[in-house]
C-alpha cells in the first residue's frame, strides 16, 4: 500500500485479527484508535466510501472486539456503514483498499466474504431481528456464545427494530442490543423517539422510566462511546448479564476529523477528500449534465411554487433524493419521516383522500420496504400517489443489496399501476409535471442514481416549459428495416450510442418505451407487423420485467417474432462501477455493439 | 329481513345514519348497544363472519359516531374486522346481510363504498399513517377536521404502527389514535409491548411515566370501553385537546355474548351459529378431505420430532396456519412473534445462519409485508429458510386485501429462490420433509386456504411414509395428442375435473408444474417440441406469473408455439365464493369447460 507511511511504534501493523488485537494492554487501545481512524481516512480520502459512520464507532470496534470472542460471539452490524473498523481489524486489512471496487470486498458486512461477518446487511434495522435469531439458535444447540447488534438511533426508530426489541422483550435469549445513538443516520435523525433519546442524553429521563425498560429489557447508559475505559467495563459486566440487554452510547459520528464532525451529511461518504486538511477535492461540476436527484428537487419546488396542494415524502434521504430543496421551500408541505419506508407510503395514501398531490420520493431498493403499502393501501384503493423511485438500476459501489432492480418486476403486476421510466433528465422533468396535474391512478417514476446527459444549466430553475406526456404513449426514436430496439428509461441512451457506432444501424429501429405499463399495445401492433426481431432492453431483472411484458403481449396477440430480452439476469449483481456491472449483465454499449453487429 | 323480529320500541330501526344517532339521549345508547350486538348476532349467526372483535367496539362505535361528526371528522378502522357495528350504523343497516357475499358489501371497510370508510383496511397497523396523512392535509387545506384512528393492542404492536407514532408525535397534527386494548388479535396477542401495556392496566405503571408520552403524545386511561360516561366525556374533552393525542381504552372481545367472551378464538369468526345459546353448528367433517392448513400443523409435528434443528415462526397466526400444533407440542421451537412479519422473515434468517432449519409460514398476502426480507435478509445471502405460504390465490370473502395472488409473479423475479406449489395435501407434505432435509435455497412453498381433496383419515398422524420431492421435476399427469395444459398447486385439480367433462379429453395432456421456479426445462422442451398449443392455469396473477414465465421460456429458446395464459386478470378481485372468483377469472370447472371444448 503506497499510501500509507507507517511509524515504528505502529500497532495497527502487527494486528491482523482479534487475536492479534486481545495482546493489546486496555492503555495502548487509545493508540491503536488512533492509528485504524488515520489508516481508514488514508483510504478513504482516495478510494472513496463511507466514512463518517465508522470513524464513529472506532472505539466501539475495538473495544467489542476486545471484550468478546469473535467470531464466536456474533457480532451483527446494523446497515454496515460503520463496518469499516471491523473489516480492517478482522483479516481485511491488506484488501481493505480494494473496498467497493469489482472484485473488492463489498462495503457492507457480507457473509461470504469473511465468518466475522455474521449478517449481510445494507438495509436499515435488520441487526436485532437477526441477532435475535441467532441467539435463539444458540439457546436451543446449548451453545454458550454473545449475541450483539449494533444500531444507530436513526435504524431503531424504524418499525422493524421494534418488531425485533419487542419479541426479544420476551425471550431469555442472550442478546445485546448496542444504540450507537449520534442523532444521525445519513441525514440528522427525526421523529418522536429521537427526541426521547435527546431528552434522555441531557439527563432529562431518569432511567428507570426508560422506554426500553418498558419493552423488558436491562437498560444501561447512556454512556460515552469513546471512552474506553467506561466502553469496556460496561461490556465486561453486560457478558455476565443473562437474556435481553440494551447498551446506550453516545457517539460522534465522522469522530477525529474536524470536517467530518462538523459537515456531518457531507461527510457521511464525502467522495475523494485530502487527508491531512479534510478538504474534499472539489470537482469541476460546471460542464457535467444535472443529477437526476436535483432535476427532481428543481422541479418538485417549482410545481409546489404553483400548487399549494403538493406535498413531497422521503423516508430519511432528504439530502439523497434532494428531497431537502422543498424542505427548505416549504418546510410545511415537505416530510422526511426517517427511515420509515412503510408509513411513508401510507402517509402519502392518507393525503392522496384528501385531494393532495404526493410526490412520495423513495429509492427503488428501499420501495421492497413497503411493498403491501403500495398494493393494500394505494393501488388497491387507485389513489394517485407518485412514486418517485430513485437510484433505480445498477447503482454501482453499494453493491447487491442497493441495486434498485426489482422494481419494474414487482410493480408490474400490481393492478392499477402507471411505471414510467424517463430516458433523460427532461422526460423525469415533464413526468412529474405531467403527475401533478392528476392521473387517477397511482404511477411509479423510477430513475438511475447520478447524471443526465443535458448540460446542467439547462435546468436551472426558472427553466423552460413543461410538456405534458401522453400516458401510455411509446415513441420511435429511429427507424430501421429488419429489428426493432425497444428500450426502457436511461439505458435506451446505450442503445442511443450503440447506434451511432455500429455499420448496419439503418437496419435498426429503436423506440423508447418510458412506459413499461400500461404499454403502448398500437405500436406494439405496428411494430410486430413490421419487424422480424424484436429486442428488449432495461436496466432491471428480465424475469417478470419490461421485457416479459413485452413477450406477454406478444403471446396474448399470437405473434411469432423472435424476442430477446435483454436486462439484468437471474443473479444477485455485485458491487462495481456502473459501467463494470452493465458489462457482466451485457447491457453496455460494447456488448451492444457486438449484439446487434452480428444480428 | 326475515331473521329479525323488531320490539315496538327498538331504536335501531330509525337508525340509518349517525345524524339519526345524534337524536338519541345518551341514556338511550346502552340500549341502542343491546340492539345493535343482537342485530349483529342475529345476521353473523346466519351469514357467517367475524363476530368478536365487533362485539367489542359498539359502545366504542356508537360513542365515536355520538360524539364526532362523521363523515366530516374522518375515522379510520384498523384493520376492519370491528367494524361492523360502524357499517351498520352508517348507512348499511339494510345491506348488512350481503356481508361478504359477490356483489354485496365488504366485510372490511371500503372507500368506494361508503363515504364514512374514509380509508379502505384489511391488513394491519395503516390506521395512524392514513389518518395522520388525513389529518396533515386537513391542516394544510385549514379545514377544521376531526381524525381518529381505532387501533388494536395487536396491531399496535406491528413496526408500521410505531412507524406511524413516531412521526405523528412530532407533527401538532390534530390525531387522535384509541388504543382497543382486549389483548387480543385473532390469537391471544404477543410481546413485550402487550406485557407493558398490561401492566398499565393493572395500574403496576403510573401514567406519567408513560411509553406513549415518550413518545410525545397526550395519553389518556386506560378507561372501560364499555363504558359510555366514560368514553363519551373523554372523547368530548379529547376534541378539544390540540395535537396528537392517544386513549387508552380496555374492551372485551366477544361482548355480550358469553361463549364469544370465553372462546375468543374461536369466536373471532365462529361459522354458522345458533343466536341464542351462542353454539356453533357443529359441521360433519369426518369424510371431508383434511385442510392445507392442518396438514402443514401435523407434518411439522412430525418432522420436528426427528429433528431437533427444526423451528416453526407466524407473525401472529398460530390458529389459523396451525402452527400452534407445533407451539403446543414444542413450545421452546415454535414462535408466535406477533403481527410482525419483517422480524419473523429476518428472524428466521438469523436462525438460519446457525444451522436451524426454519419454517416461517406467513400468509401469502402478508409476506407483502416483508418483501425486502425475503430479498435482502434470505435470498440474498441464499439462506435455506423454508417459506410456508399459507391462503396463496384467491381466499373467497375475506375479498381484494387478502387474495394471495401476486406472490408467484413477486418472487418468480428473486434469484436463489425455489417456488413450489403442491397440488394436493400429498405434495405438501412430501414438500414440508423434503425442504427439511436441506436445500441450500430458500423455498417459497404456497398452498391455499381449505381443504385439500383426500379423506381426512389418511393424513392423522402417524401417518405414511414420506416421499422426497425431486427438486424442479415437472410431470406428466394426463397424455393427449393436442394441447398441453400445465397448472401449478390446487387449480390443477380443475383442470383434472374439466378432463373427465369433455368429450376431446384424449386431445389434451396436462402436466403438473408444482415448480414455478426453477422450471423443469427438460420437460418444457418436450412439450413446445411435441403440442402445438399450450396452456398455462394458476391461481395467481398472469403479469409475471407462472405462465408469464413459460412464455419467457418459450422466447428464450425460440419456440413458436401458441401459449394461453389463465389466472387472474390485471384486477383487483372483490369477495365472493371461492368458486365465484374462480368463474370471474375463467379458471372454474365450467370456463375451462368450454375453452377446451373449443380448442
Amino acid at each position: 500500500m503506497l499510501y500509507i507511511c507507517y511509524m515504528s511504534e505502529n500497532l495497527l501493523q502487527n494486528i491482523n485479527n482479534p487475536s492479534d488485537l486481545k495482546k493489546l494492554e486496555p492503555s495502548q487501545l487509545p493508540q491503536l484508535a488512533k492509528e485504524l481512524r488515520d489508516f481508514i481516512i488514508d483510504v478513504v480520502s482516495v478510494k472513496e466510501g463511507h466514512l463518517g459512520a465508522s470513524l464513529g464507532v472506532i472505539e466501539l470496534t475495538i473495544a467489542l472486539h476486545y471484550v468478546f470472542d469473535t467470531p464466536n460471539d456474533l457480532l451483527v452490524w446494523d446497515v454496515g456503514h460503520q463496518a469499516y473498523g471491523h473489516k480492517i481489524l478482522t483479516e481485511r486489512k491488506d484488501i481493505f483498499h480494494t473496498n467497493r471496487q469489482l472484485g473488492g470486498i463489498s462495503g457492507f458486512p457480507k457473509r461470504s466474504e469473511s465468518v466475522y461477518d455474521t449478517f449481510g446487511v445494507g438495509h436499515s434495522s435488520t441487526s436485532i431481528s437477526a441477532a435475535l435469531g441467532m441467539a435463539i439458535a444458540s439457546q436451543l444447540k446449548s451453545e454458550n456464545k454473545h449475541h450483539i447488534a449494533v444500531i444507530g438511533d436513526a435504524s431503531i426508530a424504524s418499525g422493524m427494530a421494534f418488531e425485533g426489541l419487542n419479541h426479544a422483550g420476551v425471550t431469555d435469549a442472550n442478546l445485546l442490543v448496542i444504540l450507537n445513538d449520534n442523532a444521525i443516520g445519513i441525514d440528522p435523525s427525526v421523529g418522536a423517539l429521537k427526541n426521547y433519546l435527546t431528552s434522555v442524553k441531557e439527563g432529562k429521563n431518569p432511567k428507570q422510566n426508560n422506554m426500553i425498560k418498558s419493552l423488558n429489557f436491562d437498560y444501561s447508559g447512556p454512556i460515552d462511546g469513546h471512552d474506553f475505559e467506561a466502553l469496556i467495563s460496561e461490556l465486561e459486566r453486560l457478558k455476565k448479564v443473562k437474556g435481553p440487554k440494551f447498551l446506550h452510547i453516545i457517539t460522534t459520528k465522522g469522530k477525529g476529523l474536524q470536517q467530518a464532525e462538523e459537515d456531518q451529511v457531507k461527510y457521511h461518504a464525502p467522495g475523494k477528500f485530502d487527508k491531512t486538511t479534510g478538504e474534499i477535492h472539489p470537482k469541476s461540476e460546471e460542464n457535467l449534465p444535472p443529477k437526476f436527484q436535483d432535476v427532481f428537487g428543481w422541479t418538485l419546488v417549482e410545481l409546489a411554487t404553483n400548487n399549494p396542494k403538493i406535498i413531497g415524502i422521503t423516508p430519511a434521504m432528504p439530502s439523497g433524493s434532494s428531497l431537502k430543496f422543498m424542505m427548505d421551500a416549504f418546510p410545511d408541505r415537505a416530510f422526511d419521516v426517517g427511515i420509515a419506508e412503510q408509513h411513508a407510503v401510507t402517509l402519502a395514501a392518507g393525503m392522496a383522500t384528501q385531494g393532495m398531490v404526493v410526490f412520495c420520493n423513495i429509492y427503488s431498493t428501499f420501495l421492497q420496504r413497503a411493498y403491501d403499502q403500495v398494493i393494500h393501501d394505494v393501488a388497491l384503493q387507485n389513489l394517485p400517489v407518485i412514486f418517485c423511485l430513485d437510484r433505480a438500476g445498477l447503482v454501482g459501489e453499494d453493491g447487491a443489496t442497493h441495486h434498485g432492480v426489482f422494481d419494474l418486476a414487482y410493480l408490474r403486476c400490481i393492478p392499477n399501476m402507471i411505471i414510467y421510466a424517463p430516458k433523460d433528465e427532461i422526460d423525469l422533468r415533464n413526468i412529474l409535471y405531467t403527475a401533478s396535474l392528476g392521473l387517477h391512478h397511482p404511477i411509479a417514476i423510477r430513475y438511475p442514481r447520478g447524471r443526465g446527459k443535458f448540460s446542467n444549466s439547462k435546468f436551472k430553475i426558472p427553466n423552460s416549459k413543461f410538456e405534458k406526456i401522453e400516458i401510455g404513449k411509446a415513441h420511435l426514436l429511429k427507424s430501421g428495416t429488419k429489428i426493432a430496439v425497444l428500450s426502457t428509461g436511461f439505458i435506451g441512451n446505450n442503445v442511443d450510442l450503440t447506434l451511432d457506432k455500429v455499420s448496419n444501424a439503418d437496419e435498426i429501429a429503436h423506440y423508447d418505451f418510458g412506459f413499461v405499463k400500461p404499454l403502448d399495445e398500437k405500436l406494439l401492433h405496428e411494430i410486430f407487423n413490421s419487424y422480424d426481431t424484436i429486442i428488449t432492453i432495461e436496466d432491471g431483472v428480465i424475469k417478470g420485467g419490461f421485457g416479459s411484458g413485452i413477450i406477454e403481449f406478444a403471446s396474448e396477440n399470437n405473434y411469432k417474432n423472435t424476442i430477446k430480452t435483454l436486462g439484468i439476469p437471474d443473479d444477485f449483481i455485485e458491487h462495481g462501477t456502473v459501467e463494470e456491472l452493465q458489462q457482466i449483465c451485457k447491457i453496455d454499449v460494447k456488448s451492444l455493439e457486438k449484439l446487434f453487429s452480428t444480428i
